[in-house]
């Protein structure tokens, strides 16, 4: 029976990366989607679950993408509304690849240092990766300070994130300027920057006088780079003694992840892939 | 050489059921076109009919559907109108399904008893599935009395249908009230239900007490039923004496129909798959 | 690693014409986009560069159709400029079949004579598909008169296209009125007309009578023919002493260099397939 991915996507056209990554993660027949409205959703799924019995449902699986990671959020949403019962298939999002870049970027971070006991700076914090990167970090334990520009909205975030939360902890910090990030970084040993494209959040000055820092990561492929002086090329080099990621170099692992995450929608039809489900692929990885 | 379908579709997203469908009967590659207009059709079809050459055209199929009947009947003339003497493609109509439902249900009542000298009644019988259930009864020979709330629309509609007719007969009768569809049933051996969702055509109380019926059908697969007290998982379980089918009973025979038909799109370049064709085609999968 | 072919069309509907013969080239997966602006161009390409390593990406490609040859120009001129060094992929241009209708039109006529000294009309030489005959022709070394209704016009087309020919020449001539067409014809071996559908720019008496005649290629496949008299089924019948070819007699050259250019664009990944390349591409099939 021939694997179907359904590619849903918000975008007026549905995204080529995401389909060309599919394909080359085995799937054998794309249905793609683009321009698509949340009403439209229910149909779409209703096509996927209603067309092949319970036991070959693990066979069609269901990826929202697109640029915007919160109109995919809510198609996500209604991909789920939509199953009936044990009438359901494997979904997965990834809208601009907020899950697979935050798992990447954790899964790296991880394997210089033990997340279990850190201080970790997020920048960009209450973006849809920074919320993410917040998210995986905390729960692998480490004491996350969450930055932005705005430090209630940090708080609310970090809120509404620590319900997911057992071990670590969440703390929102204003993050606005260079004197809020250099009080952000101190006694942290790592830092991990998903903000938007086209603004430095950390200049290089700060994080190369911070002594506790071990590893600094730099979600923007975009330059000018988030975190000054890091390279988009970046892969695990040090400089001022600190062990550094650009965008690009986080992408084999992010890449990786992405291709293992979509084999693994047609292992079973009752997965939900988001974050932590992303993030856990990641590490069984190796 | 690849077996292409080319999936015209005139809702703004392409049915996901109609591709899944064509994938599982053996489809290689799927050209999915949503929002079709019927001034976009010419070139489609000269798109399938140009390309390859007269003895390798059953190869190229091309399926219309969607989720509304009189566009997709609109798009099939479309069709049909840009072939070019021996350049043309087979061709299989079935917006909402309605072909492949219509046969299913005349199959099924088949099953139970021989429609050559039989009455039945079908409600919702001026609709896209109605009509398709009264024509492909009569053809049968059954005498049917086509329900609809205005005699005059039935009519009207058993009048058009006559002409393809040979055996049977066709009548349209008033259904719209409880007294009315008490009368229509009566003598009646068959009643099929195929009315728009959400409204309850035929009381349980009256089918119930009809004496002369065998077989009851209700092709609504949304609540309330269109036939009281059927479930849509009734799947020949007799209930008031009377052997019954909901939406999902004749599903299965809906679901074989439809992938005959697309794999019988590939044997020649000369089909078009209308209601009677489907039918014929179910009646030989045996 | 599968065959990927990005179609980036402009036209509401992608071209079906042009995914069956990309299929039948030997793609193993088609993405089709339809209604592409230009703006949306750059995330389509990155998305087929950044998704598959420098060594693999011969195995991904785009081909850019649809109906109408400037806006394909447009959107390959932003297909190349989204390139990133050696980040790129194999590039076709086909709108409206402008590539390989002149490349076959101009490669049928060279199976009848040598170009390198003859002298050539093109009809309708203003339009993409004729400035691309003109070209063909000129590099070559044909003494080429591109005729239009407007010499001005011409004579512009002509100084635009003679910058990328050494050894032929090209003179606009005016061909608007019987007259003016009698004299342009006056002395040319070959006269091939590619103007817009419904206008017959040479009537048959005059190509008839002029005596140096060899060659008459009518390229309009919608009647009235281009060139009056000559079928659109003729392929290299002699009438009036002529031989001639219409638009389908041309068709089967034609759809052989669409797919050996198909082929080839998955043979490296820095091929940009537009009239030159596609006509050498013509002239290696033998």
């Amino acid at each position: 029976m021939k694997k179907i991915l359904i590619q849903i996507d918000p975008d007026l056209q549905a995204s080529v990366f995401d389909s060309v990554v599919a394909i080359d993660s085995g799937v054998d027949h794309l249905l793609c989607h683009g321009a698509v409205r949340p009403d439209q959703v229910q149909s779409l799924v209703h096509g996927g679950i209603f067309t092949r019995g319970p036991k070959d449902l693990h066979n069609t699986a269901i990826f929202v993408g697109g640029s915007n990671v919160s109109e995919g959020e809510a198609l996500l949403k209604e991909v789920t509304k939509s199953f009936f019962g044990p009438m359901r298939v494997s979904v997965m999002l990834d809208a601009n690849g907020c899950n697979t870049t935050a798992a990447a970027a954790v899964l790296r971070a991880g394997t210089h240092l033990g997340l279990s006991s850190v201080n970790a700076l997020v920048l960009g914090g209450t973006g849809p990766v920074g919320q993410r990167v917040g998210l995986l970090l905390a729960k692998e334990g480490a004491s996350v300070r969450l930055g932005s520009r705005s430090k209630e909205r940090a708080d609310s975030v970090c809120t509404a994130i620590s319900e997911k939360v057992e071990s670590g902890s969440l703390t929102g910090v204003a993050a606005g300027t260079t004197d809020e990030v250099t009080v952000a970084i101190d006694g942290c040993e790592i830092v991990i920057s998903a903000g938007a494209a086209g603004v430095e959040l950390l200049p290089e000055e700060i994080w190369s006088s911070a002594d506790s820092l071990k590893v600094a990561i730099d979600l923007n492929a975009v330059p000018p780079e988030g975190i000054g002086g890091i390279s988009v090329f970046a892969k695990g080099e040090e400089k001022h003694g600190v062990i550094c990621y650009g965008a690009v170099g986080v992408g084999g692992t992010k890449m990786k992840i992405h291709k293992a995450a979509i084999a693994a929608l047609f292992e079973s039809n009752v997965k939900v892939l988001d974050a932590e489900a992303i993030y856990e692929l990641g590490q069984n990885l190796g």
